[in-house]
């Protein structure tokens, strides 16, 4: 790397750190709550107002229901939060759901459990990111129509913070999640005081009508009004994501680990499942209203098309605390602001995983370490570049992207499930004490209760989605498994490969090594090649040369004629003037000749030492090692002349160069 | 080079040609018209066009002047030519004015016309190729507005033709070549049929009235109205370049070179001053008008500012041909096409030019050979994209190109000339008799009238298009002339550092050799490594492994007690994951204990066959073994691994390796 690359990237990323240091950067509760929690509660920033745009489609009066989807939500996401406490005690190694299911169901429904992460990480961040970009506008509505480029840059600046480090992260973001927490608890307590006092007053958007779409006149009857009811509970389900990131990072609490993760687990859980209703509650009773489709909006019979309604909390806000207020910016900024910072979950999530599955061969080496800055600096890189393609894709736009979403999150929870049932089976196949075996069957209930809830969601989430987006998640993890089984094939194919299986064979040596010394004429830097060929004492020993006229034969052969040199010279002519391809038919017509040599090519090289002088000259000895290594049985070596060195070294007077200590001793 | 990027070449450029056949791709005098003359012949394309319009900035009564112009212009292309001839005969090595100028008037001189010429080729190719584009669009109206992409699409197409060698272009280009000249000559002979017997109708621009611009209220009166029709005369001087290609391209000429290339040369000029003179005459005689500025066209009294005006031979084919008939689509679409074609002189001189100035190191060395298909495919290259900038730069605008040109080409006709003069002189100081005496002083006269016309009009182009763009012309050769200076001067310094002046001391070799084997593990292909270096027997050999913890260390540590290699294991562990930079450490440690050591390293390389399994391993080889290179006194060794090899040696039955030949007589 250059030194200007290097530097800039020391002033941006930050000085690396010892791969000691790893154990130093773990995270008390008070700042593994914010890092693993901001997906989670952001997600009220956003599923009320896909719960609310969905039931919409049957007109005003279909939001009454609103309410009950979020106490139904809050119920999935209970057992959800009761199930993976058992996942945290069960495994404490972050592994997650890819252990637990590799551990319990085998490698490939393993793999698919990874997959179906990997896809659903690089949604969060496309959606969380588009949400924030969607409340930067509320505040500044100037931007509004700019949201794909705030959006990526927000990306972008999420990379460079995590390329930094895990701890320097957490400690940026404790700060805005608590808040945000605080704000939003404001804002919920003083709507609940005003509505007991009756104080509360109607939302702007309350005033519209909006008409039901023509495939839902009928409203919420029917076979239609279950399937509209059962895909606003989907997008609501957007709030459960999230909850498997603290299992995949238990190696980052505090000791006891498990036991910090577990708690954590409850709090977030409880924190997000009050938020959501309490904010689905206020928006029904001051009568908030969402729409995707601005045609259907009509107020006082007449149509109007150009409204734009605010985000659900932003459109609280204003009603609570008063359009404009101080208040209102406050909460509408953080929300915003947790949004951006959401997407640090997966920033967090998606690297770790791709560690652990870069260790067991599924994805390239790149993936496994970690970088400068104890971050996984590749996997980091591959998550944004995911997301901002999803982004731009999808025009930043929240209600498509989340089409697309949860479907991976609910593959992983529900076979998740069914792995811990199966670890319980097996330990209550091990003997052990009553009060013990209580524990466990009580712990094996919860799961079983978790495996077929989250069974039937993710049932009902394909089956309401699939057409509207969720094919294509299905497509992208079926890619993302396949991909990966052919690099484990990959891998495994060259395992088997390269072990030695009989360490005297490979110990056994060439009986003769011939060498070559490609030289263009009898320069400096050739005869340093040709010296370096010479003292390595090979069997054989020739200088080969390509030429294309009888002036550079001439040339040459009156060089070597003077030089001395003790080695023969074999001149190849060149009618083609292509000398890579001549001289790689000499070398295989050598190999071929005497098989059973080794044959070293000596190639002299011209190192320049600013990038531009590189057009001055035919770089070919780059170029023509890189095609001679393909021959079998060829190994070449490089001998490097730095232009200037000569001039410097004699000038520094301390001759630190075994050439020219030994000319000196010869001139003497 | 991937077979893939072979293989399209082979179908785009065609197969290979050998050097030798360089002396059999000679042009006759037929073949030779066409292919230097395409330039001169297809400027009366747009000569007489950017005459007429510098004219008309004086309103259309000083069209008046356009015939006058026009025989001045073929008064300097006649001693233009004259000179020439005296230059193809003296110099006919096709080294052209660079190789006068250098002889006779010194090689600063000499690089100061070369830079001149190289420019004024990049605008050659500009001007006819933008012209060539503007006469298609006169065909296609439909296309107006895409002259940038067609310009572009152009010089794409000739690119491909001459990298496909000079032969081919020559035969391809004659049969158009010719098709125009005789087009062209039906046109002017039907013209002046139908102007002698009464019937020449006008044009149908000749009905506008064509308004003064401000500057010009006056007409041709005055001291702004000589600048102007010296302005009109500068832009009509552009029908004389493509002289001198004649004069650098002697050596592709048929024996005898010198004799046919003057016939070639008086041709050329008598055929151009002819078109010009009857393309003015019968412009005059129609009424044919063109303008830049449409705001200053009236008719009747009323503005017309969405007229347009096609081409003067356009309008001039219209007239004679009548509009649309199909005499009228010949002329137009020949035309076009050899515009076209002309650009093609450029393809030919610029790439001979630059090889030329490659041979004396003041241009890259890439530029200096020919390329597959004889033709100098770098130089190709490196016009077409400086023509490409030209064209979108000034939107394929012929009339703003028109005045960046012509300066080079005068430059090289007056310095040029200067040098003929000397060479006539140092031949006068020279013994001989009466006959050749008057032959050399009658020679010398003409050169001197040639140097002080030249002279002369390069003054008054200079002086009218200065401030009109020439100054950018001056800019770019004065750049060009710097940078050609620096490339010489680095070469110059490479030269001296390069030369040996001791032999002896050059044959002397460093008495020890350390050879350190660079490894992250021992498998087969790090063992062919340790393999190679034993072989070479150093004075001291070592195993280097660099260690992330604890676990790698202890796995290396096994593997190498299981191998029982004679050879000690060093292990350094690196706290900050980073390989590259803990080698270097410890390789320049190495160095500085002992210095006298010349250090070799052994890579292992593992080669994959496909491009994208690269993306699988993390290819530490290369980027470690440039880095390592940079340090004084070591050499580096790759040793090749490729993928699969041992399997298909084996299936092979031939075992063409000299590893495995002696692992199986170790086996044995």
């Amino acid at each position: 790397m250059s030194s200007f690359v290097e530097s800039a990237k020391r002033v941006i990323i930050g000085r690396p750190i010892r791969s000691k240091a790893a154990a130093r950067q773990l995270l008390p509760k008070r700042l593994a709550l914010p890092i693993y929690a901001s997906d989670a509660l952001s997600s009220v920033a956003y599923a009320p107002d896909e719960i609310l745009l969905t039931l919409a489609l049957a007109g005003s009066i279909a939001l009454i229901k609103s309410v009950w989807i979020g106490v139904v939500v809050a119920c999935v996401l209970a057992v959800v939060v009761l199930s993976y406490r058992q996942t945290v005690h069960a495994y404490p190694s972050g592994g997650g759901d890819y252990e637990v299911v590799t551990t319990n169901l085998g490698p490939s429904w393993g793999l698919l459990v990874a997959s179906a992460l990997l896809v659903d990480y690089v949604l969060t961040v496309a959606v969380s990111i588009s949400s924030g970009a969607n409340y930067i506008t509320t505040i500044v509505p100037h931007l509004r129509g700019s949201e794909v480029p705030i959006a990526v840059g927000l990306i972008v600046f999420l990379t460079l913070v995590n390329l930094r480090g895990t701890r320097e992260a957490g400690t940026a973001f404790a700060i805005p999640t608590y808040t945000y927490m605080f704000a939003i608890a404001l804002m919920v307590i003083v709507g609940f005081i005003r509505l007991f006092t009756g104080h509360l007053p109607m939302a702007a958007s309350a005033a519209y009508e909006i008409q039901a779409s023509n495939a839902h006149v009928d409203g919420l009857v029917g076979l239609g009004g279950v399937f509209l009811l059962m895909r606003a509970f989907s997008s609501g389900c957007a709030a459960l994501t999230g909850v498997e990131a603290i299992s995949n990072g238990v190696p980052n609490f505090r000791r006891p680990k498990s036991k910090n993760a577990g708690i954590t687990l409850l709090l977030l859980g409880s924190i997000a499942a009050t938020m959501m209703i309490s904010i689905l509650v206020l928006a029904r009773r001051t009568g908030v209203q969402m729409v995707d489709d601005t045609s259907k909006v009509f107020l006082n019979g007449t149509p109007h098309p150009e409204v734009h309604f605010a985000p659900v909390i932003g459109q609280l806000a204003s009603t609570i605390f008063g359009d404009g207020s101080v208040l209102f910016i406050l909460v509408t900024a953080v929300t915003g602001f947790i949004l951006v910072l959401a997407a640090n979950t997966a920033f967090n999530g998606f690297p770790t995983l791709a560690s652990v599955l870069s260790r067991d061969s599924f994805l390239p080496r790149q993936l496994y370490k970690r970088g400068d800055r104890l971050s996984y600096s590749n996997g980091i890189m591959v998550l944004a570049v995911g997301a901002s393609a999803l982004v731009i894709l999808f025009d930043a736009s929240v209600t498509r992207l989340i089409q697309l979403y949860v479907v991976g999150v609910f593959v992983s929870f529900t076979l998740s499930q069914l792995g811990m049932i199966r670890h319980w089976n097996k330990r209550l196949r091990l003997p052990q004490n009553g009060g013990e075996r209580g524990k466990v069957l009580r712990s094996r209930s919860i799961n079983i209760v978790g495996f077929m809830m989250t069974g039937f969601v993710l049932t009902i989430v394909l089956v309401t989605k699939f057409t509207h987006g969720a094919w294509i998640t299905v497509v992208m993890i079926a890619l993302v498994f396949g991909i990966q089984r052919l690099i484990r094939r990959h891998y495994d194919t060259i395992r088997g490969q390269l072990r030695i299986d009989d360490w005297h064979a490979r110990r056994a040596l060439p009986t003769r090594v011939r060498a070559l010394v490609l030289v263009s004429n009898l320069s400096k830097p050739s005869m340093r090649a040709i010296a370096t060929a010479r003292v390595q004492s090979p069997t054989n020993l020739e200088i080969v040369s390509v030429v294309a006229d009888l002036d550079e034969e001439e040339h040459i052969r009156r060089e070597w004629d003077e030089s001395g040199l003790p080695v023969p010279l074999t001149l190849i002519s060149s009618p083609f003037r292509d000398v890579t391809q001549i001289v790689k038919s000499y070398v295989r017509a050598r190999r071929l000749r005497s098989p059973g040599e080794m044959l070293v090519i000596y190639i002299p090289e011209f190192l320049v030492r600013h990038w531009w002088e590189n057009l001055l000259h035919n770089q070919m000895a780059l170029r023509l090692s890189r095609s001679l290594l393909r021959i079998p049985g060829v190994v070449v070596t490089i001998v490097p002349w730095k232009l200037g060195e000569e001039a410097e070294v004699e000038g520094r007077q301390s001759v630190n160069d075994p050439f020219k200590r030994r000319e000196a001793k010869e001139r003497a």
